[in-house]
């Protein structure tokens, strides 16, 4: 029987790293992205080239019904969901709040919490049925604490770790492992802070803080531990880890006064 | 100049208790709540007998623009709004995640959270202006940890408490007061818990667990932090606080393990 | 029958706005300071000479049975000890592990923790007895996150707070209230930033950021949120708040990221 | 160059496993307990009898300057320590106040916290000149909340964690890895859980809730995670998980309210 992992958010970044990770250990991969049929294509080329089984599909995830769909078709046609991820990001920069509008903190909403909230409703049947099933949620620094500018993205990015807390007291007895992940840095993805900053920011900043001195969360590695949370034993399940660059500060700590 | 306390999602518990300690003070009292007119009335008219001024306001906060409206009319016609408390609940009972439609969740997430970004974005270009102001936002024990059948209502709460987190950092420096008071526990109150369970069972409840023994949250006990947290000194603020009966269990605190 | 308020560390920051504010309401305030015999004897004197009651020892908490004999005596020959406000300091400033020897260490725990451990140990069975009682316990932004240089302090401090939730949860259910505020910001006192720091520093700073834009805690309106703590309804008590100027960070905000 | 494992606080649990799991993986084994000197030798000759290597130490970490010698002599005849585990317990049973003598105290604080405090001194050294190394620490359920019974383990556990929290940010920088690990459950374990109840009220509650349903801790699947986190990349690396069985109640979540 096929085994799939179903990766939801699936960009260059944690996405195709993820991906990689469940391909080498014989996961049929899906990927589901908004847009970019090119970049989405040339990744499931990618896998499909390095022998792994891999099915693209662009998707709205804030569209009526069609996550619903595509679970019952991928369980249908495909296989088995053994693991999904929850990677769809809801960050749209620092704004205040007079430039947050209506629309944007919507917005932020349907894809931070309600698109996992629609996953999870589609998917735990078919988990629960099986008594065997992971579901892995990417979180931010964001999720454990609001910031100036971050009245969207905070609002949003907690409520979906709170979510993870009660799918987890409602799933967990019966099997399913609902973890959530701290990704409490800055990634090295060309997707997102690539895309954020301008591309010579991006290198002007990698070559500061980057790959050299381990500054910027390096996607493979953090799949890494994606991969050990999904094959955890069910006699100790993690439901909680943060992950950040050794020469990063966490988010509970400051710069030391400057008095 | 008439100072305004506004209190939205006034209903005979938290609402009345703070609108009447207040009004004591001499705030003006603008009460809001979705429906019942008639206990609308007996609330502003009881204060209005008391010797207190008082406005009542029938509104839905999820309909589009009303609150906004509402914010402008009260600071045209009857004052400065000083203090606000969102007090609008979001609980909709134990439900598991197949009985959570998304109707449900997504209401959950217009009273618990959208609404108050709403009153927000509307009341603090007020209070900025005049460097004064304090909002005061009622929390609950799902404010901080999500469990089994509250996958709609720690959603929304966790998110509240987090956006209250984000509206603190850009307004406190601006000398406006954003406080969340965690109610940890079961409130004296015939709208919401007399509701809920039904008057006989709630009457037998505080039989067993009642007044004589503070095992409920009176609310006018509560409404005497609320008073106190709008009237700290700047230079010594608190954003956030607990609040539950003596006799009640923290949040954190298991019943012992049964070995 | 003569209520007492016994502050230990008692200087002349929150101890002494805390004994006023006590003082002026008819508590007999009995103030424990380690040294400075003359700071004490001022602020018993003033106390005096604004028509209160209050008595003043010099005693070190870390010595053995001191701190237990001098409940005894309080409670046979003053009054019943209603509030005790252990307010003693931990701090050390900043050190590298390397430069904190395990005497520091030690000092630290017995300074933050086994002191509390002892009064709460001597003082609860009078507590327990008459049903009634405040404990109070300073924190500080170290008893929530561990930092560079605060291996003692934050150590201690932690637990000081671990412990008072371990006591809420055997003597709330008593009537006996425990409540735990963290001071997430720099005092206004002469006697430990003032001592810390240079008079002349100290100054500089207050010109700065001080009392005219209320961004240091000013001790008096600390002691305002201490005395209300103390008379919360058994209904409805906090067991934590924090505290901080309006203008400062909060401990779970860094400044902006600078990319 | 050998490559040791150090694991303090090494019985037939949580130390045992994780000394098998990083010996399968070359490290030279160091464990280090108190007493029980023919468990040690169990212990290690079941290592060598697997082709591993393996040293035992029985060792008091209450006592003065031993395990800094022990440090010393490791790095000096054996190898360079890559990874220390602090897996010392300092639980005692739930105890009220009143039972809890200072004595008792004292000792739950040495074993808790100083002794973790003394490791990191005379270890940390050797893993800055190296930039290299890892400490994980074993924490509790009262690493992250007080309760009735527990003044002396949740004071020492979460000082223990914030311990955690300073000397990570201290030493992280430098390429030392400090994770803390939160076991938030029953541990399958003869000399921790089956020590406490005894062996027949043990092999009951296995009975009841054990192996077959992974309602225990299993100390391997916990080495799992343990040997994990040890060999995280320094571009993502975790500072805290939680570990429990699958069908455990999570420390935030209470059983529901019994109306």
């Amino acid at each position: 029987m096929t085994k799939v992992c179903l990766i939801v958010g699936a960009g260059a970044g944690i996405g195709l790293a993820t991906a990689r990770r469940f391909a080498k250990n014989g996961y049929h991969i899906c990927m589901v992205r908004r847009s970019d049929q090119a970049g989405l294509d040339k990744s499931i080329n990618g896998l499909i080239a390095d022998g792994h089984q891999a099915t693209g599909f662009i998707l709205d995830v804030t569209a009526c019904d069609l996550l619903e769909a595509l679970i019952v078709k991928i369980e249908n046609d495909i296989g088995e969901i053994h693991t999904a991820v929850y990677n769809v990001g809801a960050q749209i920069g620092d704004r205040d709040l007079g430039s947050t509008t209506l629309n944007v903190f919507e917005l932020g909403w349907k894809l931070g919490t309600f698109g996992l909230f629609r996953l999870a409703k589609a998917l735990m049947p078919y988990m629960v049925k099986r008594s065997l099933g992971t579901l892995l949620v990417t979180g931010a620094t964001a999720s454990v604490r609001g910031n100036g500018g971050q009245h969207s993205h905070a609002a949003t990015m907690a409520s979906r770790r709170m979510l993870c807390q009660s799918l987890n007291a409602e799933f967990a007895p019966k099997g399913i492992h609902i973890a959530h992940i701290v990704i409490d840095g800055l990634i090295d993805a060309p997707d997102t802070l690539g895309k954020m900053m301008g591309l010579a920011a991006f290198e002007d900043l990698k070559q500061r803080k980057g790959y050299e001195k381990n500054g910027l969360l390096i996607p493979d590695q953090i799949a890494d531990s994606y991969f050990h949370l999904a094959h955890q034993h069910p006699s100790a399940w993690t439901h909680e880890l943060d992950l950040r660059p050794h020469s990063a500060l966490p988010w509970w700590n400051h710069h030391k006064l400057d008095l």
